[in-house]
C-alpha cells in the first residue's frame, strides 16, 4: 500500500466516525501505521470534517517525528504511538468521545460482558484504566495516557480485547487493520449503550458465563470460527 | 410463490430490518418457509448489507441441508429449523439483537403489558426463555436456542404471543408471514422501550387488566376484530 | 372550507404526525370538525400513511354515521366524538402513542410542570384520567374513553389544558384548529421528555411557582400575551 | 462587516441551531453585537423558521430600542441586552431548549464536570442561576434573568465559563463570535447528556480533578493552547 492509499483509508475511517455518529465536532481521531516503513499517518489536529483531504493526513515515525505533511498531526499522536509500539499486531487505532463509551469511562467503570452482542465482540469486559496522577497530566500528558493503557494490558492480549476507556476521557479501539479499529469502535459503542440500558433495569444483572462467552467470542475469532463465509 | 420470489422476499425483509433501525452491523436474519415444498429461505451468513443480492439469499431443506445457493446459510439457521417445525402457523421468523428488546433479554426478564400499545400485539407479557446450560452451549448450541424458546411455549399460542426474548442474546419474533414478523420485530422494539421507560419512571407500575389486554388484542386480531378495513 | 379542503387538511395533519415521529406504524390518528355543517373528518382505520390520499378521510356526522367515505373510520372516532361534543372550542384533535407521553400514561402520572418550556404550552401539570373500569371496557369502550377525559376536565377549561393522557392508553391533544393540536402533541411529546429526564436527575424536584407558570402562558395566550408578531 | 452581513450572520446562526437539533419548534434564539457601532442584530419573535430572512433580523440598541427592521426583536431581547453590557468580550449569545441542558436547568443543578470533553470546553461546572421571585417575574421578567446570570458571574470570568443554566428556564451560552456562542451551545448539550447518562450509572461519580481539568481547558484555550493549527 503506499502512503497516498494510506492516506486516503486513514482519512476515510476519520470521515466515517463522523457519520456514523461516534466523533462529534472534532473529538476524535484515527491512525494506521506501515510497519514495513515504520511510518504512522493520523489525522491533524483540529481541522474541520467539511474540507479535510487526503492530502492533509500527517504522516509521523515511530518517535513522532513528522515525516510528511504541512499540519500539525492529532495531540493524541504520542497516545497511538505508545500503543503501536507494545501491541505489534495492531495496525490502526480509532480514539474517539462516542458518547455510550465515555459515560462508562466518566465513571470510571469496566463494561461487563452482559449478553451475546458483547461476546460477538469483545472476549470478556472492556477495560478501563487507571486515573492518571497530577505529576503524569503535567508531564507528557499525551503519552501516559498511552502507558496507562499499556499497564491495564500486562496480562491481557490486546486483540481478544481490542477496547479500551480511558478513565474520565474516553474509548480507544484497535484492530489488525484500520477498518477492524473503526468497526470495534461501533461495536463498543452499542455494546456501551445495551449494558448502560441493562444496569438501570436490572441492577444486579450477572454477567454471562465463561461458556457463552467463549463460544460466542470463538464463532467469530480464530482458527475454529465458523460465522461468515470464510 | 416461486422460490426466486420467496428469495425477493426475504432479501426485502432482511433489508427492511437495517432500514428500520433493527439491526445494526450483521446482527440479524430473516428467514420464510415454503411449506409445501419443505423449503426456507434465509440469508447468508455475515454478508454486508450493502451488497446483499436475492441469489445470495439460501434454501435450505427442514433438516439444514443447503438446497440451493452458493453461500452458507446464517448461523443461527438451526433455531429458526425448530421453531418452524414445533410452530406449524409460522411463516417466517426474524431474529435481531435491537436495543430495547435485548436490554429486556440481557436483564433475563419478561417483558410486562403496560398499556394499549403493547396489549395490540402481544396478548400478554413478552416471555424470556431460561438460559442454556453449560452442556447445552458447548453442543448443538443453536438448536439449543430453539429447544429453549419451544420449551417456554409448552403452554402458549405462539400466534397470540409472536415474540420471545432468548436470554443473554436477544429477540425471536415471527408471524403468519414474513412481513408480520418484521411487524411484530418493530412493534417489539418500541414496546420494550416504553416498559423500560415505564420501570424507570414508575417502578411499581402494574400491568394492564386481563379485561382490558382482551379487548385491545382482539380488537386487532381473531374473528372479531374491528380495527382496519376487513 | 369545502369538505375537499377539510379532508386536505385532516391527511396533512396524519401525515405530519408519521414525519415528526408522533406516530409509528398506525398508531395515531387526527380530526377536524366543521361546526357550522356538523361534520367530522377522519382518519380511515388501518391504512397504510405511505398510500393514504385525502379522498380516504371520512366524514362522520355528530353521532358517527357515516357522512361520505367509502372506508371504516378509525375505531377511535367514538373518543373524538365526545371531546367535539364537550368542548365547543376545540376545532382539531389529535391522539398518538408518542412515546414519552405514554410512558407517562403507562405510569398512570400527570406530567408535573418543571420549567418554562412546559408553561409556554400548557396552563399547568398535563392531567391523567382514571383508568376504566372493566365494564367501561366491555361496553362502548371508545366512548368511555372520551368521557374519563371529560370527567377529568369538570374543573379544567380545555383551552388551557389542551393535553391530556389516557391512562394506560396514551395522549389525546386539541386546539382550535387542527393544525393547534398538531402542535400541542409535538410540545407535549418535548416536555413528557423532559420531566421524564428530570425526575430521574433528581427525584425531588418540585413544580415550578404559580407566577413564573402565568407568567409563561399567558406571554404566549390570551388578551396580554406578546410573544410573536399579533 | 455591514449590518446586512451581521443579519446574515444571525439568521444562520439562528438556522443552524434548528439543523442540529438544538432548537425545536421556535424555542430558543441568537444574536450578535457590532460593539463599534453599538448595534445587536436578534432574532424576530414567534417567526417560523422555514421562511426566515436576513431582512427580518431586527437591530437594536443597547436599550433595547429598535433601530432597523419591521418585526418585533425576541421577547428575550433584555436577557441579551443584560449579557452585552456585562460582559464586555462577549460578541454573539444563544438561548435554546436543548433538551438536556434544560434537565438539568428544570433540576435547579449546576453539571459537574466529569471528563475530558466537559473540560475541553468549559472550565469547571456549568453554573446554574437562583430562581427569580415572584417580584422579578411579575416585574421586568426578562432582564432580571439576565440580571441573574449576572450576578452569578460576580467571581467567575464569563469567557472561560462560556454557558449557564437560567434556573428553571434553560441554557445560554455566549462566545467572543457568535460561531463561537452556536459551538459552545452544541458542546453543553452533549456535555450535559453525558454527565445525565454518567450520574444514571454511577451517582457518585467524583468531578475530575483541578489539574486534569486545568490541562484540558489550557490545552484549548489561552496562550499556551496546543490543540488545532495554531
Amino acid at each position: 500500500m503506499t502512503l497516498e492509499t494510506l492516506k486516503q483509508v486513514v482519512l476515510e475511517a476519520n470521515l466515517a466516525l463522523v457519520r456514523k455518529g461516534l466523533v462529534f465536532m472534532t473529538w476524535g481521531n484515527a491512525s494506521a501505521i506501515d510497519r514495513e516503513r515504520g511510518l504512522i499517518v493520523i489525522k491533524p489536529s483540529g481541522v474541520p470534517y467539511e474540507t479535510m483531504r487526503a492530502e492533509q493526513m500527517v504522516a509521523v515515525d515511530i518517535e513522532g517525528a513528522v515525516v510528511e505533511g504541512e499540519l500539525k498531526p492529532s495531540v493524541d499522536t504520542a497516545t497511538h504511538l505508545v500503543l503501536y509500539k507494545a501491541f505489534g499486531d495492531v495496525g490502526g487505532i480509532v480514539h474517539t468521545h462516542s458518547h455510550y463509551a465515555t459515560v462508562w469511562a466518566q465513571a470510571g467503570l469496566a463494561i461487563p460482558c452482559f449478553g451475546t452482542t458483547h461476546a460477538d465482540h469483545f472476549y470478556g469486559e472492556v477495560p478501563v484504566t487507571e486515573g492518571l496522577t497530577a505529576e503524569e497530566v503535567a508531564g507528557d500528558y499525551e503519552r501516559s495516557i498511552g502507558e496507562a493503557i499499556v499497564r491495564r494490558y500486562a496480562e491481557m492480549n490486546p486483540m481478544e480485547h481490542p477496547a479500551v476507556l480511558a478513565a474520565q476521557h474516553g474509548p480507544f479501539t484497535w484492530g489488525a487493520t484500520l477498518g477492524k479499529a473503526v468497526e470495534n469502535a461501533l461495536a463498543l459503542e452499542e455494546v456501551a449503550r445495551m449494558a448502560l440500558d441493562t444496569v438501570r433495569l436490572a441492577p444486579d444483572t450477572p454477567p454471562i458465563g465463561p461458556y457463552l462467552l467463549t463460544k460466542h467470542f470463538l464463532r467469530k475469532h480464530g482458527g475454529e470460527a465458523y460465522y461468515g463465509q470464510q
